[in-house]
């Protein structure tokens, strides 16, 4: 499982603090020690703290650049917001994301084009979230053939079967875990999948548990990819534990410790 | 997933040192822990440490049934010392276990039509266990048309896609997650399935995190049941957690209290 770090995100209090006061600092350190726990790849969202998220997004791609020698992924519903971080961006980034809505994926896909960058297509659309696996797909089929229209590469495309919270919609997770299965059938060669993973504790208590629990099950289900907390490490030892039981990577005894070194 | 606790086996030094002193409070406590714990039935095996291994099944049984009001796994390599449970059991009882072979089966199904226990299968024959889902599935076949043809109810019918070390046979992971769920779709109504999760951690080194992380993949791929340690407590969370997830118990803030009330 490609792991994202989700940390960089001004919704959260520190860290909207340290992008209004301008602290490269706090965001530096953010970013390394979410790389030195197992993230492939940092997501960036500006989150609810500026006017200006444009120059916000330009300070934190070139403050977290400035340490960190990773993908990132550009997090944001404004389009003009995600080219600010792919103008800069020195590895091949992610957009992250755009719905199955044509207004859309008219604009973020030919930014992907443009820019070489990955894309998150959300299975879902401008009416809301499905109920079921089989409304998933049809809007995952939309996403995919639109990127082949645009001639991207669907190994650079990544659809998000979205999670929700176990505490109010608990049929989701099973349909959610089938959606991650389906979609790897509906083209040749399969777009990866990913997840928001903390949404589906979202208001729980047992939330680092949930968390868990459901990433093992999406990873036995195929997940390529996850934006999640990678400083929590009960939930990286389970998704490393997860990955040498799907054989794919080499067991050892002390098969934590080599994945944390790699 | 239905739990049958694993510690009452006299391969387990304090427990086979118990059947030989015939201490009943040791065996007691254990079997009464277990249930506590979260465990829905026991597994008895009397183990290496006797030459009446019969006398001892029924030393055991009668033992257990002092103080727990639980179904009984017979657990033995001999059709005797199964039958000697199977006559002194209160509840219904489980034969652990057949193979695919028909020395076995000619034997184990009568006694479980006799006895109306229900009774685990394992996909393997004298050949050996399988190395792919295919082979286990062709066992699986045989067994559950056996229990068939003896007019047995396939919902007291368990199959056991047999788990293996992830240190020696690393890529039957993938193959016993794919059986389980290739199982259901056998016959319908479809069988049972059920694994013996320590196995799978059987000489390595982090057994409790291997162990729980398995049994969340198994649990999302539709396991009904597992031989387990129910004393250890993250395991027990993580199985929770996981039904949970999977819509099989109503989420409340404090669903593992909730569980282990019940």
């Amino acid at each position: 499982v490609f792991i994202i770090g989700e940390l960089i995100n001004g919704m959260y209090k520190q860290v909207g603090r340290a992008i209004v006061d301008k602290d490269k600092k706090t965001i530096q350190r953010i970013a390394r020690q979410q790389l030195e726990q197992g993230a492939n790849a940092l997501d960036v969202n500006v989150g609810p703290v500026t006017n200006e998220p444009v120059e916000a997004m330009k300070w934190l791609t070139e403050t977290i650049q400035e340490v960190a020698d990773a993908p990132l992924c550009f997090d944001s519903t404004k389009a003009a917001v995600i080219e600010a971080g792919l103008k800069l961006a020195k590895k091949k980034a992610i957009i992250n994301s755009t719905t199955a809505d044509d207004e859309k994926l008219n604009v973020l896909l030919p930014l992907a084009k443009k820019y070489n960058a990955g894309i998150i297509g959300l299975a879902m659309d401008k009416t809301g979230v499905p109920r079921d696996r089989y409304k998933r797909s049809e809007h995952a089929l939309k996403i995919i053939s639109s990127c082949m229209e645009q001639g991207l590469d669907l190994a650079d495309v990544y659809i998000d079967p979205i999670v929700l919270p176990v505490n109010v919609a608990q049929a989701q997770g099973a349909e959610v875990l089938e959606s991650i299965r389906e979609f790897k059938i509906i083209s040749d060669p399969p777009p990866k999948t990913v997840i928001g993973l903390s949404n589906v504790s979202q208001g729980a208590k047992e939330r680092a548990l949930i968390n868990r629990t459901f990433l093992i099950m999406a990873a036995a289900f195929g997940l390529s990819a996850a934006i999640l907390d990678p400083l929590d490490q009960n939930l990286m030892d389970a998704v490393i534990t997860a990955e040498l039981l799907l054989n794919k990577s080499i067991y050892c005894d002390s098969y934590l410790e080599a994945y944390r070194k790699k």
